[in-house]
């Protein structure tokens, strides 16, 4: 790894799923992990303890927001976004790009970079590769993500393939520019579900002296078979020595598919997302407060879940909280959720260095698919 | 006072104001005391731990938002009230009858009781002394509210006269119902806005083995000057060896005026509902985050506040949560606003036992208006 002060060791292996340790300037992460999302500066309904004691000691936080509101200068002036949120943990950013690709007609692009328009009040920004590195500077992540190129799900190949050209050479120019002390910086592999593509893109990227390398582009319509295919074929191919991450991803049972293909980060807003809509993710798959059968239920959430939500209050009560659209019944099924996702990732860490990890991945998807009360995809 | 396990004593007296110990079976409670209100079953946006956290040891639910959902019935089956959401300590009912008033059209009174239309699906419900009683007995609250008749505020005084025989009537009722151990019963005194009429209604309310009185009838629409001259003329008769409570007011003025006319509780809705509204209650006065000033303030709400909002998060922050819509900004504002009201009766009853309540409560008030940053009434 090339950044002072940042460190990743593989701690133990069983099969492609790895345990490690990430050592960074604001915390030493614990692989595999998820990084809950906190979008606009807060990890939505939660304050910074709550999410620290889940165990969470690294959340994400979206550049294209902020640079919109309150600016990233202003971030800056208050001492950045750690500081500004009252998270002393680690934080990572992405760089703006997946946003800004999803605002279809407010955009154009060419190789110097991307302008567009802010959803906010329509004012004109550009994301260029030196900008989406200024702007994560400016904010103080202690990890920020190269600005790539994001094509639809349904790009023809050609496309791909000029965004994969495109997102090399902007991922060089993010490297070149200089970031603030105590900042890595991960490369980004894209390419669809085009294997040949993604495996020449890594192996450039691979080359380049990034703290960590992510796949990017995946969950954006693709079946979720081709997903876990892609993964078990690449993912144990990227570079041992750096922390592998898979951005954007997802259920619970696509973070296990995932790890026991090799990958240690994940961040994902469906825990957070899920929550406000009266989902709860459990042990036994997922749980919908807003059915009729939980009105008289003194049960917890989840009996195998220790969180401060199921030690204390029924499914009666939280879906009382919800039907009364009281806040708080939101802001509660988003802390057990958390603290599942975190829980979830400290199961398979213990497995994978227990030797026992396809056992315990294979044992915890049958009971979460046995048990969901909803059925049909999420 | 005349229900087991409920002891009130007055610990000092400063003029008409008087500082004192209400004991109960469910919590100790020093007045005078702010009550936060949970409507719903959930001081809005707040965990229990963090309310208590505030220094509360109790809290205000509504009869006729819990009788219809999730209904007193329900709420019985899973252990009443407090069991339900997870509060240890005391809790006062309202009768239901002041929102069933405020139904304008959607109801029909008589000696029996009221009939009304719920708001949330149009069915209709009954809720006579007796039927008021059997709910906030299902629901366990520690303290019971008789059901009286509250008239609007610009009533006739001959409308308001019938009001007040009719609640003495229902009054008497209330007490002849019987209530579930651990449960005390205050009587409210009506009369709008003539001393008159009150006078009277206190004496007969005065003579019956309530646990408490209460002041019902204020800040509907009337002068503030009125309200207080009524107190400063009323509170000081009323007995002397049980507490006094002013219901549904109000501003922190209205708190140190009416503590200095000696009434002992209180609850609003003011604290919760302005939070919402970005609206935060100091020492200084309010503050209005929305205002652009704070965009870049690094000062906490109030520096003379201890709540872990204010030692933790600017001006700046709380109000790009605002700005950005954030569950996460109203939730702290409102954890400060509880924080602050508990802190204003503290330092209150501080002031008394140490004898010098008239000079704390005018510092306080001339601080809160010189610093206002709105203006104009609230």
């Amino acid at each position: 790894m090339s950044t002072e002060g940042f460190h990743y060791e593989v701690i133990a292996e069983d099969g492609p799923a790895r345990a490690g340790r990430f050592v960074t300037p604001h915390a030493v992460i614990e692989t595999p992990v998820f990084m809950p999302v906190g979008t606009q500066g807060t990890v939505k309904t939660q304050t910074t303890e709550e999410v620290a004691a889940t165990g969470a000691r690294i959340i994400l936080a979206n550049t294209y927001h902020l640079m919109l509101r309150p600016t990233a200068e202003l971030v800056a002036q208050l001492g950045g976004i750690r500081r500004f949120m009252g998270w002393p943990h680690a934080l990572l950013t992405d760089s703006g790009g997946y946003q800004v690709f999803s605002l279809t007609g407010l955009r154009s692009i060419d190789d110097g970079g991307v302008v567009f328009r802010s959803h906010l009040d329509g004012s004109k920004h550009a994301l260029t590769p030196e900008r989406a590195m200024e702007i994560q500077g400016l904010l103080g992540s202690s990890i920020a993500m190269v600005l790539d190129e994001c094509p639809p799900g349904a790009a023809e190949r050609s496309v791909i393939e000029q965004a994969v050209r495109r997102s090399t050479m902007w991922a060089k120019r993010c490297l070149a520019y200089p970031r603030p002390p105590e900042q890595a910086c991960f490369g980004i592999v894209q390419g669809g579900v085009h294997a040949d593509i993604r495996r020449a893109h890594l192996a450039e990227l691979a080359e380049l002296p990034f703290d960590g390398i992510a796949m990017g582009g995946f969950s954006v319509g693709e079946p979720i078979e081709t997903m876990y295919s892609l993964l078990s074929e690449l993912a144990p191919t990227m570079p041992r020595e750096r922390p592998r991450y898979l951005m954007g991803v997802g259920k619970p049972i696509d973070l296990l598919r995932s790890v026991g293909s090799g990958i240690d980060m994940f961040d994902c807003v469906l825990p957070t997302r899920n929550a406000r809509n009266a989902q709860a993710l459990t042990w036994g798959g997922r749980v919908n407060l807003k059915q009729a059968r939980h009105t008289a239920d003194e049960a917890p959430l989840d009996a195998r879940c220790d969180c401060p939500v199921c030690k204390k209050h029924s499914r009666a009560y939280l879906r009382h909280l919800i039907r009364a659209q009281e806040i708080l019944g939101i802001r509660l099924v988003t802390q057990h959720n958390l603290s599942f996702y975190a829980a979830l990732m400290r199961a398979a860490r213990t497995a994978i260095i227990e030797g026992r990890y396809a056992a315990f991945a294979a044992e915890a998807e049958a009971r979460m698919l046995a048990e969901d009360e909803i059925g049909g995809p999420s």
